[in-house]
């Protein structure tokens, strides 16, 4: 093998060539010019590519899987305006091994850019802000809990924040806004901070997530929402002396947080704090898709090509 | 006062005359040609029908409410086609000494159409044929838990089943039909029944009852759907040994039951016991305002007038 | 040729080999490794698979048509993880010769699960049970004229029932489900049944069915709903004394149906039986694309992949 | 009784007194300030006015029913701005004897603007132009059969050409439009014409007509698009040579021409000439809304109130 | 007349008597028990109620009219629960006169709660901070053109911020509001406030606003949205060296600021700025709904009467 | 190169041999049976067809780009029912050298049917016809302003009307049709005139077209209504004393000529003249549509293929 390691997926240009550590995320049998070959889709920290590999391509069927780790080496390679990389030789990873070569798992993972150490001393400083004593205990012992999830756990499979650490990460850009507009409002701060972090802590039930992210039987049948809610009664169960109304306006943040029944919410925002999370949330969502759909487009004109989810064109800024 | 017992709310006509014990459900004050005079409406076991006050109006503002029982002397009469009871006195129920002319709580109130206590027990036997332990255990314990709302409570404020012992009425009668599909189409029956017995559970904290019927809190910031799911969760930690994936289709089925989510379902049905539910409940919900439709029209023509729920005009069956 | 048959298309393996005959459902020529072949799909009685033909494809191109029988010799194979056939020889089915190699055509159509002889003599005994004098002679009229296609039509080109005998089975499986539910309502059962029986009877003409299923050009421009009325009309034009009301509420069920106008119904369902067919042929549509997909689904998790046309992903039934 | 003739309901002003005819449209008791009066909607020829009895009120109450035609003796008056007949003296109208006063039944209902006997000669002339010897025997049929009902029926019970003679008004305007467009698009002008004729004609037996409007039977439960299609094809049965697909093309025709499924259409337009039919339909349709609104607005500023059914304030022209 | 003066409505009792000045927004004319009487809107500073004039209803119809000031002598009564005034003498105001007895216009007529001194002061606060020239430039310009207007115009004829200075208020909060998500997201400032000044200019020339508001000609016809577009260009045109593209990019922000087309944008959001503009916007306009909601609730359950707009009971904060 | 000249698309037949010229409209890699090949889109003035290049595909890779006219050397052929052309020589055209051999570069562009001096000749003949001062006025400036594009646009990038000459050829036949139609139902004809002239004159800007469409900066986030308010507000500004009321009328046409606000109309029509040219514009596309599907549709059936847009197949004329 050269000796030369290949730059991050973002850094990669046609010229490249060296080996690297990937997550293989997606591989599939193609028929091409020259018989078979393999489509794979490669990820690191930086984002993914296309990959093809044309040799040997009947044993390397069953040599790694989609979803482990692989060691690749190969060139990138500009194919219809698209950047891919050649793949000449491809193998699981030998963990101890590898980490001699520079193999760090974390560095093939998409994440988000914000290291988790920082964004989870920004979550408890901020809990650290709460006055209100019922919801200090409440939020103090969500986080006893489900800290390990909350921690690394993308937002979504797809949509938004769909990486590790995508869920702290658009827990605390919401706080951060939810928590100025309750201000402006007048409305009760530390109820706001506590649907913004209820309000998808059904997630960590809702998602799988081990490398790659999916739905649990859980999350198809009932949905985060519900399991959200089946979360903060689990935990207020702990807490004697909570009052009634307080778990039934977090148990509404939680509920009407997507804002309209046709999007999941069985119930409308009655409150001005369920009124400033629903917008705080899809706010977010919406700003989040927008910067991804900049940061993945590569054509020349100064607009995205469609956004099917946001069902429109960008226009992206000038100068970046 | 004269003798005569009034008779029933919907044998009523023109020329009844007498006393007679009612529900006042509601009570305004309005101007009419011999100045102000109050706009009742009562109700009995049989039905409502709109009163007229207009005398002494002044003294009687404060001499009972709405939501009270109250003991009434007048005389029907027919008003732009529609029958109406012209009050000569009336005062608020002395429950002792007017048990002695007749006066039955139970009588004043409207009722679904069979004796509460023969619907009890054909629900009991319906439990008695489970066969599936778990769900027989579930199915005692929430018996245990609600029997004394789940006896006389409303299946709802205003649509359908809209009266004391409505919501047993309904759970009964879908039960029946929904066992029926169950078997017709291989779904699991005791699934199936739990789930009709689950699915409007949570309008038991829904909705308030006593004499009338209203929104709680929780019914508004959560709703009956979640609140539902709250008590099978409840009713299930007391049983070890309930399992895990039994709870989710359970959780499932009242989670689905609307059928839609602008309907307030949060998630969609999956499963052959939730379509079938979800089809049960509709229907049985539609075809009791259809009947009630024919039961409340007094038109001549071949038609109601126009059903503004259901978005149509209903053709009246001949003969009926 | 091998002297092995080949097993029906739903028990078919990798390593299956040997001959089978087939109806050849499609017929494309791709570009693939070793130039161009042939994508085919093949059906028989039990389901349809891929096939594949790499050699004589130039020869092959006239030799057969999408539409007609095939005797094929090939194997089974796996690719990116469907099952399909390796076809190293086809021709064009000779009936009378290969009739004594086993092939019979009503082996190689799909076909509804129930033999059809069994399914009309269910559908006869149900007209015996007709009360009404009226409603008896029009459906006796109905399946004099109709007996040919009824017995055989599909219920759709694709949806549900898309298949040999569908739509007879479509129509008793309601009969059973609809009957019930107007017994259990109190709505006329020889109406009913009148409506189930002619519900979708427009489409004898709407689809044209010749091993292939397709529209016709009246099936097009006028559509199942207003061609069924029409054979309703003309069917009671030949029973005079048919009561005109009577006659108006069976064109009544056929029209409104579909439950709702953006399906198609230009009217909404005004009567009790009109409302129950409407419910019961939803119900039974769906469940059978339900279990079609639980029947086709062959993914490892507990839901099927996502159900476009019901917009949803479904759990499987553990055990199943 | 005063000698003067009271002038047309259009010209009616708050000085205004003597008798007059009218079609009695609506009646019903209310309670005013000096006990009940009646409140009567009166029509003639030119418009409708409400109108107020406050004498010999019980009397009067079984001396007349809406739908009936009366003597009035009143005089105008200006109430909330708006205009109003206080009357002195009503009754039935006495056909023969009121004769001698001028009682003449078609100046006291709406009416189309232009005389029936020149729109019918208009259409006549209009199907003198056909050259298709199909259409033109189809047409000959349709108008020996309808013809009385086509000469006066209206063409809706409220939304539009809601009049004696307004389905005939409506018809000449569309086939004025339709021929034209018909022409600019190169569509078959006399398939044109003739879904023009047959668009409506199911409102023939859809609506009820004996000097106030209403719904058949039949109009509700089928609705006049289907019933629109039997007629055409019971026309056509007397007509042996009538080419099946020129049938299948006009039943097209009035199926397709409310333009969408949630309209009422059970089937989209296919064909160019049905594009146009639906087209010219529509406009005409809101065009006459258009000119009625601005025609019954009497407010001051630039714009009519509020419309309902066109969901809008609509623009007055300067000057008109 | 009494010597007392009502207090400001908002404090108005059952016990009040006096004399006070207030903007007569609605007469009408009604029947009551002993006969005619005048129905008012009162309004001042604030609020608005309902009051009753019985005496001299003759006189008085001619005396004043909606939208004039009048000088009033009542007392506050409770009917049917609700606070109204029973008006003894009613006059038009004579301003010179009555300024000596304390009438102050600007007191007569509702307005935004904070002085809009003050308000205008924070807005050139705001301006200058701005850094970017043609922005700067841009919006001191629409200042001096827009002036008069933008300090007393309301935002709306009825939905929120209906009352002058409303159009001021508005713009501040979402000022306030959208330059901290600006700063959140890294958007542009100073197109993001020139966005908000401008994304409802178009309201000074939609409304008409003379102590009551009312819609333009214009601003039927073409709509705030578009009048918003051509000010800026009308702006724009009169400084040399504007950017081309910022142009476009601030037509962009009014014209997509409703964030979806069936909400009478004709753009959807493309740009970060924009869909800051929007969801702030919505946001301030659903909290001002909510808080009006509150304010003007007088029930003593925990919920508001149904909100129509917003299509929900909203929950009233506790201790509110 | 063989001497023949190709026929022009439209003829183009499987025999069919030898050169031609054309505009490039699509280029794309593709791997195929012999490697990579180029699959082109080529057009002429009678159409576009695809085609295949096998030969020299690395060098022929820069070559020539999609956007430029080509000269081609090849043969018709029949590949799966559908004509295609294999390309044997292929360069980018000399304009001077080819012009020798026939290349006109208006022969390769597809162009609408009537020659555009033609169609200019009949637009100012209609100008001619104005006779209201200030619509004249208005209407020559805008075609003194805008002459150069408005003779050659495209209506639009793809749905209808899609080619050189295509705004034109839109506009004269609504106006033919919407002139029609306002001398119908007495509407303002120049008024009408002037809004067929401006309904869609912001696609001057709106799209850009210079051999190929696409859609500027202003025109995805102005969009072409509101660009075209712009542009009659600028022509207006060199008119004194145009009256601002008709200027409004014709600024609300253009705003309004979409017929709803989802589709993009930001006000709904209000005047006669408005519903006029919504429904013109909305026939002319559509019936655009149909033709075009059915010039394009080659299957055997009575059908056309299913028209995503149209959301329907179509039903093929006989004889066509």
């Amino acid at each position: 093998m050269t000796m030369n390691r290949l730059p991050r997926i973002r850094d990669l240009q046609a010229g490249s060539a060296g080996y690297g550590f990937f997550l293989c995320a997606k591989k599939e049998t193609r028929s091409g010019k020259n018989g078979e070959y393999l489509a794979l889709v490669l990820q690191d920290v930086s984002g993914e590519v296309g990959a093809k590999v044309f040799q040997d391509v009947d044993a390397l069927k069953q040599e790694f899987d989609a979803g482990e780790f692989v060691k690749v080496q190969g060139r990138g390679n500009s194919f219809n305006q698209r950047l891919e990389l050649i793949v000449d030789k491809i193998r699981r990873v030998m963990p101890d091994k590898d980490a001699v070569d520079g193999f760090r798992e974390e560095e093939c993972i998409q994440c988000a850019p914000r290291p988790i150490g920082d964004m989870w001393a920004e979550l408890t400083g901020r809990v650290d802000a709460i006055t209100d004593p019922h919801i200090r205990a409440l939020v103090d012992r969500l986080l006893v809990q489900h800290e390990e999830r909350l921690r690394i756990w993308p937002a979504a499979k797809e949509v938004h924040h769909a990486y590790r650490g995508g869920l702290l990460e658009h827990i605390l850009k919401i706080s951060e806004i939810a928590l100025y507009l309750a201000d402006a409002y007048g409305a009760k701060r530390d109820v706001v901070f506590a649907g913004v972090l209820l309000h998808d802590i059904g997630k960590l039930r809702e998602l799988t997530y081990d490398i790659t992210t999916g739905y649990s039987v859980e999350g198809n049948l009932v949905g985060h929402i519900v399991i959200g809610v089946g979360l903060l009664r689990d935990a207020v169960r702990d807490l004697p002396g909570f009052p009634p109304d307080m778990l039934l306006e977090l148990e509404h943040l939680i509920l009407s947080h997507h804002g309209a029944r046709e999007m999941g919410s069985p119930v409308l925002p009655m409150t001005m704090e369920a009124f400033i999370l629903a917008a705080s949330d899809d706010l977010d969502a919406k700003i989040h898709q927008v910067r991804r759909a900049f940061a993945e487009d590569d054509s020349d004109g100064a607009f995205t090509s469609y956004h099917k989810r946001l069902g429109r064109v960008l226009y992206k800024p000038s100068g970046s």
